[in-house]
Order: structure tokens, then C-alpha cells, then sequence
């Protein structure tokens, strides 16, 4: 018998934490958009529908960049209409007014920016500077809002920075308020190398909290590069966050390393979450199974600890 | 340039957590005692020997089983010999009198038992139950004390067991007292098959205070097999624990997936505690390229996050 048939984790509440938490599943976006050969916009579609099935109620679907820059999300109106009579939630990435117009021509009812805490990865990223890339969002967001379609803001290297390092606290306070006050509805506070710990978090969400950003507009996007991803989930959980992204099977990999960790694998969150005694609708066995499925397709293990223990698999 | 070249992670102390933590090093006995083929045992002193370059100040240098039992451990007398000199605390496992007298002829002055908090688990590992192998440490531990010597007892099981499940908590105190009252210095809490969450910790030792169990004599051990060690440490600490065992590289593994995860790796648990301000006296990057050069030994990569994004090693 594995773990979970035996009642496994046990369910012990904590003190002071949420009773539910809204899992945003990035696994078919985030996790696919750097993956080399090209996946099949059919096992996308059926991916997506999969994680419906799992009970996870936002499934972020695909991105509307050009496919110049991510030929992998080239098949993006595809994908979204094959999956959009799900009884989900579908946000989808737009970089600019372009991309909106692709994703309000499919009737996508949420779409997502992303911006940048630092000038460095703005440039690279983007080809902007900070200050620019928000006056090109502004548009983006006015006009997503004006059609009553919400909004979050991606802010990518919240804790640290591959070229600059340290990222002062209230330099991602200042890129957060801008977000908000643009209109996004909701902020994704994301680690994107990884190398945020507890008491980081803990003093962002703190800073937030004094420049009056409320916890309920954040949602937290960690990074399992250095093992840390869970831990910062903890520390944000305790700050009363309700909002965590996770990616299916740990999907979405650093570059250099085969089956290396990126994102938060969502199994296990969920198994934290579920000995926690906190509510995501999620059904774990169904989840592993999805990303085994997954995982077979692109002919390489999930890194997911949770996966790998509930299907005694190989790595 | 890697991360640690950056300065990161950077330092945010968080409230209400110690300002120092004990590592207690397991890598040397936990970590290999499962390796299939023999480790020489001039490499496996070479390992301690690194290790204690690395400012850990605890490492566990062997266990005096029977052969039979472990016989990667067969060269216990000759590997504590050759490591003997090194000016750090070298705990070694003892099962029972025969053990002991091996230990303490070589001059051993940290010994630790192993018990059950489970009889399934007292019945498998020990062929005893609970109450049988706690009549067995008895005159062990006696002896130990009237020797001089600092026991640590070992306590598997404490959140959950592969046979029986849950773990009520109330079971697991009665055992730590029993272990504490026959004399042990500290308790290790292992959570052998992994399944602890960050509630069920602070339950835990919530129990352990009302039964007037000092914090301090109290050591966590938790293993990763479904990502949780972090968060649970973090846990611990939150409640004051400030001894904490990990496996330098994320040695010891489950015998059933290569690289797969057991143990908490050191590096992972450093990198925490470094963000979080907590002092270890331990060099993160010389630790690391221990790990590598010990994985490049046994064939294989660590599985700990850390030691792969810090040495850019291929899974």
C-alpha cells in the first residue's frame, strides 16, 4: 500500500493558517513553454483537461507572445479552444495589446502581464526597463479591465536577481504598487531563480502589508531550485496568503538540467497542504497519475518527490 | 557566476527562531550504510574528514551493528580508528552491550540507540517489542552514563509507519519518556518514512513540552520523500528546536529509486538556515563540493536541490 491508502499524511491542523487555498496550476504554461521538442497542441488539450479533472479550479492554459520568442506556445488559439469549455478557470498570458487581442478574440475571461522587480531581468526579458515595461502594460490592463476581464501581474525575481543579486524589498513594493494601481486585480510574487527563504518572504509580505497592498491580491510563485519552494509556502501561508502557484508534476525545469527543479511541483503542495487540514478540491491520486501520464510523453521523470514516491517511480 | 558569488540567498532573519542550530551530520552511517556495493573505508573517512573541513561539528561516524545486520558497516573498528583524531563530536550507533563494549574500547564518548515509537516498525527492525527493546537499551544506556559518555536516542516512526499508518501522538511521548527517563542526553524524532507535515510537528512538540520534555535535549530528523523536511524544519524551529539532522548530499535514499530521496540533504537545510540569518559555522560551498566528489564515488548525483543548482550537475 502506498502512503495515502493508509490515511497518510495525518491531517494536523496549524494555528493561524487559511482553511482553504486557490492553487494557480502553471504546469501546461510555465511548465511546457521551455520544453525542446515540440509537444503536441492534442496532449496539451488533453493535459489541461486531465488537471480539470484533478479539481484544480485555475489551470493557466497558454501564452499570447509572439512565436518567435516562445515557439513552443505557437499553437496558443488552438489550445484554448480546444479547452475552453472546461468548467475552470483559463487565464492566459498576454505581453501586450497584441496579445490581448488574441486572447479577448477567444473570449478569454483572465490574462496575465508580467513584469519585472529589476532593470536587469526587465532587459532581458523584455528589452525595457522597468519603468517602460509597465507604461506598455498600462494599455494592456486598462483595456483587459474595461472589458470586465480580470488581470494579474507576474513580477519576476522578487527575491533575487541572476545578474544584480540582492533585490532590495522596496524595490519589488514599488513595482507591486505600480501593478495595482494600473488595475491588476492580483500579483504573482515570483522567485523566479529560487532563492528566496522564509524570513525574505515573511518581510515582503510584511512591506506589502505597510504599503497597503492587500494579502488577499497575492498569490506567491516560489521556485524549488535550491529545495526551498515549500518552506516559503509556509512562511506565506502564516502571513495569511491564500494564493500559491504550483506546476503539475513539477514541470518547467531549469535549462542546464534534465529533470531539474523549477517551479513548486502542485503534489507536493497538496500534500502539505493536505496534512495541514487546508482545502484545495484537489484529488492527489489523480494528480500523480496526470503528471505520470505527462511525464511519459515528455520521456523523462517528473522531479516531483510526491509524484516519484506515490508511483514508485524510477528516475 | 552562482548564487552563493552573488550573495545570495540574501539575509532576512525572521522572529521567534533560534539564533544558532546544531547540525547533526548523518551522512557518513545513515547515508551509506544502504549502498549496495562497498565504500572503501579509507573513502569513507576521506568523507569524514571533508566533512569536518566543512565546520560541521557533529558527524556520525559509523554504527557497531552486526555485520550480518548492515555489512556496509562491517569496518566500523578500522573507519572510527582512522577518524578518531578529527577535533569534532563523532557519535556512533550502538545497538545493544555488545556494541557498546566495541565503542567504548575505542574510546567513543557520543554513542546513540535506536528505537521505535511503533511495534510493527520495534518488530521489523528489532524483533522486539517497543517495551522489549526499551528493556534492551536500559542496561546499555546505564553503562554508557556511568562511562561518561552522551547518548542520544533515535526514534523512528514518529509521524507515521508503513504498516500501521497514523501515528497517534500521545504514542510517540510515552516512548521519548521512557527514553529520557532511562537516561538519554537528546531524542531524535525521525520521521523515517517521510510523511511528517509542518501541524503534525508542531503538535508534536507541543505534547513533548506538556510532558515536561526540555526542547533542547530534542533533535528532528526528517526525511524528504515527499518534500516536506524543509517545511517541517522550519516548523521545528519555530518551536525553539535547534538540533537538526541532515545528510550532507541527501545520502540514503529509499532503496527503491535511484537518487530518490530519503534523508534531508545538509545543503538544503544550510541554505535555509543562511537566508534565515541562523548561524551553522558550516561553509556551504565546501560542503557542496564534498557532496560532489562523494557522488562521484559512489557513481551517482546527489539528490539534494542544492548541491545540483550550486555545482551545475546533470541529474
Amino acid at each position: 500500500m502506498n502512503a495515502t491508502e493508509l490515511g497518510l499524511p495525518m491531517t494536523v491542523a496549524a494555528q493561524g493558517l487559511p482553511a482553504r487555498v486557490r492553487i494557480h496550476e502553471v504546469g501546461a504554461r510555465d511548465g511546457l513553454q521551455n520544453e525542446k521538442a515540440t509537444v503536441a497542441t492534442a496532449v496539451k488539450a488533453e493535459f489541461v483537461r486531465r488537471l480539470a479533472g484533478t479539481g484544480l479550479s485555475t489551470i493557466e492554459a497558454t501564452s499570447f507572445v509572439h512565436p518567435k520568442w516562445v515557439p513552443q506556445l505557437a499553437d496558443a488559439e488552438d489550445l484554448y479552444a480546444a479547452v475552453a469549455d472546461l468548467p475552470v478557470s483559463l487565464p492566459v498570458l498576454v505581453p501586450n495589446e497584441r496579445g490581448l487581442d488574441r486572447a479577448l478574440a477567444l473570449g478569454a475571461r483572465r490574462v496575465a502581464v508580467f513584469a519585472s522587480a529589476t532593470e536587469s531581468f526587465a532587459r532581458a526579458n523584455l528589452n525595457r526597463t522597468v519603468d517602460e515595461s509597465l507604461a506598455m502594460f498600462e494599455p494592456v490592463v486598462r483595456r483587459a479591465k474595461a472589458e470586465g476581464v480580470h488581470v494579474r501581474g507576474y513580477l519576476s525575481m522578487c527575491f533575487g536577481d541572476p545578474w544584480e543579486g540582492a533585490v532590495p524589498v522596496p524595490q519589488v513594493v514599488r513595482v507591486c504598487r505600480a501593478l495595482l494601481d494600473m488595475g491588476c486585480d492580483e500579483l504573482s510574487l515570483g522567485d523566479t531563480i529560487g532563492v528566496a527563504t522564509p524570513g525574505h518572504v515573511t518581510a515582503l509580505l510584511g512591506a506589502l502589508d505597510g504599503a497597503d497592498v492587500p494579502v488577499a491580491a497575492l498569490g506567491v510563485h516560489f521556485h524549488d531550485t535550491y529545495g526551498q519552494a515549500l518552506s516559503n509556502t509556509l512562511a506565506a501561508l502564516q502571513r495569511g496568503v491564500t494564493t500559491v502557484d504550483a506546476s503539475a508534476g513539477g514541470l518547467g525545469g531549469c535549462p542546464y538540467a534534465k529533470s531539474a527543479t523549477g517551479n513548486l511541483a502542485t503534489e507536493d503542495l497538496v500534500w502539505m497542504l493536505r496534512g495541514l487540514g487546508i482545502d484545495t478540491g484537489v484529488d492527489l491520486d489523480r494528480l500523480v497519475a496526470t503528471s505520470v501520464w505527462m511525464a511519459a510523453h515528455l520521456g523523462r521523470p517528473s522531479p516531483s518527490r510526491t509524484v516519484r514516491a506515490l508511483s514508485h517511480q524510477e528516475q
